[in-house]
């Protein structure tokens, strides 16, 4: 383990025994927690029958499960592809970004059905899980892809793996803080997914900073094929939407009603932000994916900050749909025409959580023995506490991550598949190291 | 604006401030037409549990939303993903292909919302939307896309724009024309969408015909990988052609019918097509994308005409659908041998139109009162209106594009990315430009 | 037809008129076929409204369409996209790879459902089709494209027509015997499916088996970006799993049930196939696909064989799951560890089926007069029938391929495209041919 750190000298990135070994005991662990602990939910296992008559429901395509489905699958290609594919544009690096996403997203998931059962469906020693659950764990991945958008190209899988256990522990914990303890509402999952999901993402990036990174630049680009992959990462992620944000609806009107208002929505943010782009740009072209970490975040919580649903969770229902429910289904404007710069500064994020807030005391709420102005201060609590989470969870997590067990690459392999993948020696690569002739041709 | 129009000078294509600005007051405008006038209808507000009532409806998952948004998520998926990657196949406009077909059915859709929100949905001053409106602003915008194809590689994207402004207008005039005031059938949108689409864009191709662009054939052809694309967008065009043709279907047996109907005359268009590919083709070699775009439209007619159910809009509601209802699924003969030649002269789409027409004579309809002659005679004039609208229309439009002030590309430049995006300089395009030494690397 | 065999001479590979004359005649026959036999079943046909008062149903929502159809659109995807371009790993075999399986799948589905529908929904001399008949053609299908798999880049489109009519065919014949004679229960299709599919694949590979093709390893290989594109089919069928096990289950908690059990299982799944992928790799590195047919066939097998629903067929309805309802939904165990090594030697793959077999005895079945042991009895006929269906049926396919009609190329020409495809000449394969310089440039 006495291994040379200065840069220069290879770093030990052979994941032979190590992911082997994590992966197995953590499935093995999976496995016993899932057997001690999970049971089918009531409209998934055989008392269904007896459930149903005890609702007064007269058919089974009144399950839950009808309700549901088809959005879960769309939020499942989200996840796996839209997120997977998005994060291919780096020129070598298109390995990674879907098989991490992957492997991450797979782990992600089961730990996720655990904690936020434990939080949320646990009755009688046991976690009943349904096709809700499965929504909410592809939630609670999804803003690990987030965070893995902003450290992507210098993490080892096994990295990838413990960011996400600790990541997948806070967000349930936030989330339980968020709405089971102060009752907050949050719309869209604005403050559990989005705001924590970011700035967890950005502290992590901050502590794993590589100064020595600039210098590699030129395998930062992508290439032109890789920008096409990416572009079907972007087209699921932004077509789905609309499924994203009905997922976990109330029944009926409100999923509906989600549906349609992102659906808009997101029609409005294509236009203005292919207006940004254009004006930022100095020759005035489009530019088909932002090349930048950060940039990427910034995309993802401005997308995601589309005035969406009320989410429906235990401590939050969601009333205030309803009462909202005759408005004109856009009012987009402070959200697209502020968001989508891809340049802008921090600030404006900031000032957009502001606008959601201030959006907030609109709501008089489910919880109806608060006054608008107290429950306002509970949504600034929630906001705090998300807040508090992601930096200090952030830090935390950098700093567990910067141990020099973990296997990541040196500096001068950052963003290269071949560091952790069997790559193909093939035509365009002998034309790469045409162009890199001081590069040996086998790793 | 007194610049050189003879050609090998550049002409300026600088989007800078032309692109944002069109997108952005466009969107302003948007933005003030829905607050005006889009409201949420019936299912998706919160009367929807008055309603529900009213209608004798016992459920929620009896919402018109849980009939339609899987198959509405498949076409929304046919819109950006099928049409954006099925033009990808040309070697260096596939930011083009994807990015320009995002832009503009995006545009699309809100405008079609719009127009055909006050044709069709309009009540006391406000379009009431719900997740059928969203299908029908998807179909009008495919016919734009349609369009696109025939225009692939020549246009900036303001004429785009332009172009899909116009278009969605006269698309909707017309559908109000022929449903509202004809009351014709059109089944699977066969006049509305496909024929006015198909005849649209073709008359706009004629417009602006450049005669110079025969010299540049080789920026025409595809590369190896260019076709992979293109093959994404080809198979979601076809896997989803039944929720395409039964989205909005009436409800139960009807929708049913038209995903089995469609499922089974796909199958068999494929055997056909593949046979036709390998007869006309001078060593029988299968081609893998058609890439000439007259070939690509007639590959939309055709796959279109199938046999598809009859759409359900105001002036034109099923019940033929249900007279018809045990016959066969399968009258697809005389569709899929007649159409799929992708040479074949244009006379075989207007035998097919006129097919399509003696069947129609079958439906003797739902607006009782007239004879299948009379039926016949209305059938007959939607036809001519459409073909009317195509053409006039097309040509207006045409001539509109052709104004100096779009910043479209010069000849030289048609068909490469880099006139409107930035594109990464990467090894690709230095083997590009080793075999094209006269082209300056850096543009 | 006396054209001489010896390696080195040029075969016939020409389609020109062989493909279309196959192609066309067989759609010939599939039209009359269809017109003869097939009509729409009671829940797609006009009497739906009679049918459901009948059934005593309230809502058209009831209709068995709304149940199934989110979940076809997903087979179908998984069967044209994902393993078509699961496929597209080799390094100029794409086209090959998603088109033939294209063309196999179309015409597959047609004779499918016609030998599906004379089993198993034949009344009155008709065959009633509605959504499950789709669905079991794609499951049908589905085992053809995993024996395509294996024999990937060394056949003609006519063979693999040929083989899709004679596969489909025994296919049918074996799931008859299996749940109409036998009573066999078959959950997830394990023995119709999978246990068939594979080891039919596997005896027409052997008889297929050409010994010079160990020269032309390099074209066996993939690139960089073929990988990538291998990626999106490997993540399809991933994804859609639980929609391929949930398909055909019983309405209600059934479909719940197995399609969040298969959502765990493949969340497992994906941990232990990484950790063998980097263990058995002499670097510990990950590869992205697994480049050998033996490898992909086993992961099928054991990607099929998680833990799912009993599949609802005539023979073997589905009451144990009802009975084993409350069970945790992750016995996955044993699957997963087992299965899941890239290289095992097939030996696993029987014990695995042992496994299951021993598994089939605790479900005391819904053929209530057998006892367990005597429903063991007839599990175990039931494997054995679907062995030798695979290895006498195999034998004869492979043997009727191996005549020298069928236009198959000559083992210096596998494993390319430009055979049987138009390949456009661009960058790449100039790049291709630099670095092959004794192959001439054009075919």
């Amino acid at each position: 383990m006495e291994r040379p750190r200065h840069q220069g000298m290879a770093k030990n990135t052979c994941m032979r025994w190590r992911l082997p070994l994590v992966c197995l005991l953590w499935e093995v662990a999976m496995i016993v927690l899932f057997g001690v602990f999970v049971r089918f939910g009531p409209e998934a296992d055989a008392h269904w029958e007896e459930e149903k008559h005890q609702m007064n429901l007269t058919s089974d395509i009144e399950n839950d499960f009808y309700f549901r489905y088809p959005s879960f699958q769309d939020v499942h290609v989200m996840i796996f592809v839209g997120f997977g594919f998005l994060m291919t544009f780096l020129k070598r690096y298109g390995f990674g970004a879907v098989g991490f996403n992957f492997l991450l997203a797979a782990f992600g998931i089961q730990w996720a059905l655990l904690m936020q059962g434990w939080f949320h469906s646990f009755q009688n020693g046991k976690i009943l899980i349904g096709v809700e659950n499965l929504i909410n764990a592809d939630f609670c991945v999804g803003s690990v892809c987030v965070a893995f958008g902003a450290i992507l190209g210098k993490t080892s899988p096994i990295q990838l793996l413990v960011m996400t256990l600790f990541q997948v522990t806070l967000f349930a914990v936030n989330e339980y803080i968020l709405l089971n303890l102060l009752h907050v509402k949050d719309a869209g999952g604005s403050m559990t997914i989005h705001t924590f999901g970011a700035y967890f993402g950005l502290t992590v990036t901050r502590v794993l900073y590589r100064p020595n990174l600039e210098q590699s630049k030129d395998k930062q680009g992508s290439v032109y094929h890789s920008d096409l992959f990416a572009m079907i990462g972007t087209l699921y992620l932004w077509m789905y939407w609309p499924s994203f944000n009905s997922a976990i609806s109330e029944h009926g009107d409100a999923q509906h009603r989600a549906a349609i208002n992102t659906y808009c929505s997101l029609a409005a943010c294509v236009l203005t932000t292919m207006a940004f782009s254009s004006m930022l740009q100095k020759k005035g072209k489009l530019d088909m994916v932002s090349r930048e970490p950060r940039a990427l975040e910034q995309c993802f919580v401005s997308l995601q900050h589309t005035p969406g649903p009320l989410s429906k969770r235990d401590g939050a229902r969601e009333e205030p749909s309803r009462e909202q429910g005759n408005k004109a289904p856009l009012p987009w404007l402070c959200t697209t025409f502020l968001h989508q710069g891809r340049s802008l500064p921090e600030a404006i994020l900031t000032i957009s959580i502001l606008c959601r807030f201030i959006k907030a005391f609109d709501f008089t709420g489910s919880y109806k023995t608060r006054t608008p102005s107290v429950q306002g201060g509970f949504q600034a609590a929630g906001i705090f506490v998300s807040l508090l989470m992601a930096f200090a969870g952030g830090a935390l997590v950098g700093a567990i991550l910067k141990l020099p067990i973990w296997g990541d690459a040196a500096d001068e392999n950052c963003f290269e598949d071949d560091i952790y993948w069997e790559v193909p020696e093939d035509e365009e690569s002998d034309v790469y190291h045409m162009h890199n002739p001081d590069k040996p041709a086998s790793p």
